[in-house]
């Protein structure tokens, strides 16, 4: 499964494939990574004390259920190791990071020839219902599935589950022991945001799930901070559980998982967030642009489904990863996800400058058809 | 077990517990990770194509035989995975980064209660005979054995593998299919990186291994660059072997496991080290000043263990780890090595003007016990 972003191997003038802050790299954070080369020449603090309490502060929580890592991809294999489960089901389509770290744990097994694999159960949200996790779908968590992964928002779709059936999901799997790998790497930037915070009374800009983490024991929630601070090639990612799984997590992790980049970005990061006006203008820019690709898509007659996050999943008939590159324009050809078909696209919302060009050139495109 | 560079619980004027270049960080190299930050809104290159081409170029081997990492101790955690062995084997005292993989593989396979845990043997290298690896130490290489972890040149001991000893070990391990992890972290800033080069007839600066690889498909190397440009802040590794055994390790990798800085300083570091005369440097100051801190140690009646690179193991009666602390100079006590015992300390090899202060305290404290 290929990824978006790889402008390695493409010509690429605008990168619709990746999904960062429309906003751009915040200028206090790219300050802060470069004035932290100067502690390259130490090594990074092998027990994360100053980043983890900054992250266990703004979540309100003690640090001990916090750890930080080198990229939300870094987490996700950790957390498949700490748990080994035996069983887990991916409601699909998601974002392939979980199938590669179960596969990667299978490969392992195999390698030892004496461990029964993991059984992987896909359950395919369906097209018609807009690909929604519903009350439905947590029928499928039976009691003998030990590892559940969901992403609020989920990924490539946009959508936020339904808060309802997210503690629904919790209660279930708390009682018949499931673990659920939350995949939280876009909610910064998300509708959710703001109404997880009316709802926990929290200042704006700061998401809490303290009262989850406390609840359910089974949870483990990914973060990541690299959309948010549009800094993908500096690795930053942090998870959120309960101190006994955070153990077991960090002993799954290299000995000094961080750099002093990643550091100092997280660390910048924070203070941002805190600030407390960054996560609000970051998310009304998302709203006024995702709005208006939906509206001149839907204009040219595609179809479009609902988001409510960074980016957007439509349909077109039209050879459109192609034509768009042509043109230097990079956007995610979705037909690789499992349970998505050829003709789905995923594009970001970028700034409204990129986003008239990228209307332009579309229009162009799909007028010729 | 701890590690050395612990500065952030302890207060530190001069660290001697890490080995580091006693050059220091090169100014080219620092200016290439700073540059590299106006990539960090890029994800960087999932297939590492441009680092592995370098590495690989420099090594004198296709690029299929190389993988870059997130330091040494990723890629260690990552080979262990790959291979999941049953039955592995430590020649002590050892760097416990070994150790702990095979421990988290264990702590995996427990999670999922369904597999035997690794069997790990310790082969005790004796003091008597300066903890060398010799003929004899081989015999331990039994049959069902699948997996030896070595380091060339030794940590905590600083002395390099005989080479003789190293292929004896390669020959029989390759006849009973067992695989050898060799650590060579700090060959580079070793004698055998001269005597190495001799051998193979390679421009002095530049350690040969392609051969090695190329004969033996058991064989995995880790490289580290972080020692030589003294970057431990900016995680830098990489693993040489097999094509088969690249491809299994970089399934048990991160997807994106390199940030932009790693990528400029293993980018930076392949030009300076190719460039022919930074690694000669660096030799002739470590041999230069190692010569001088034994000298001046066994001057003071201490027993001091031979050693080919950039640290040294010696003996004292005096509690010297809490007494170089009080005076802000952090060493590593060895004590907590597997097959070490109280009373036995490693120091870095570091700048004339540093060592001239150190052995100036050493000498005070010594001198009142």
């Amino acid at each position: 499964m290929s990824h978006g972003g790889d402008i390695y191997r493409n010509k690429v003038n605008m990168d619709y494939s990746v999904n960062l802050n429309p906003l751009g790299q915040p200028e206090d954070v790219l300050n802060e990574v470069k004035a932290s080369l100067k502690l390259a020449s130490h090594y990074p603090d092998i027990n994360q004390e100053d980043i983890r309490n900054k992250l266990a502060e703004m979540e309100g929580l003690d640090s001990s259920f916090v750890y930080a890592g080198n990229g939300a991809s870094e987490l996700i294999l950790a957390v498949v190791r700490a748990l080994s489960p035996k069983k887990a089901l991916i409601y699909e389509p998601a974002f392939s990071g979980y199938e590669f770290a179960l596969n990667a744990l299978n490969l392992a097994d195999h390698e030892k020839k004496t461990t029964k694999s993991i059984e992987m159960i896909r359950y395919l949200l369906s097209e018609e219902n807009g690909f929604k996790l519903s009350e439905e779908a947590i029928d499928a968590v039976q009691e003998n599935v030990d590892f559940l992964c969901i992403a609020d928002p989920m990924n490539p779709i946009g959508q936020n589950i339904d808060e309802n059936v997210l503690i629904s999901i919790l209660e279930k799997t708390k009682k018949i022991r499931t673990y659920v790998l939350l995949d939280e790497s876009f909610l910064f930037m998300s509708e959710k945001a703001d109404s997880v915070n009316d709802q926990y009374g929290i200042k704006k800009g700061i998401i809490g799930r303290a009262e989850l983490i406390k609840n359910y024991d089974n949870l483990i929630i990914i973060r990541s901070l690299t959309k948010l601070l549009a800094v993908p090639g500096i690795r930053v990612g942090y998870v959120l559980s309960d101190p006994d799984n955070i153990r077991k997590i960090k002993r799954q992790l290299p000995e000094w998982n961080l750099s002093v980049t990643s550091e100092a970005a997280i660390r910048a990061g924070v203070s941002l967030i805190r600030e407390g006006t960054f996560v609000g203008k970051t998310l009304d820019v998302i709203r006024t642009e995702r709005e208006f690709l939906s509206r001149s898509l839907r204009e040219m007659g595609i179809k479009v489904f609902d988001s409510d996050t960074s980016f957007l999943l439509f349909e077109s008939d039209v050879d459109l990863y192609n034509k768009l590159l042509e043109r230097g324009v990079l956007i995610r050809d979705c037909s690789g996800f499992v349970g998505l078909r050829r003709g789905l696209y995923r594009i970001a919302v970028k700034s409204h400058e990129e986003n008239e060009e990228f209307v332009r050139i579309l229009n162009e495109i799909e007028g010729n058809k």
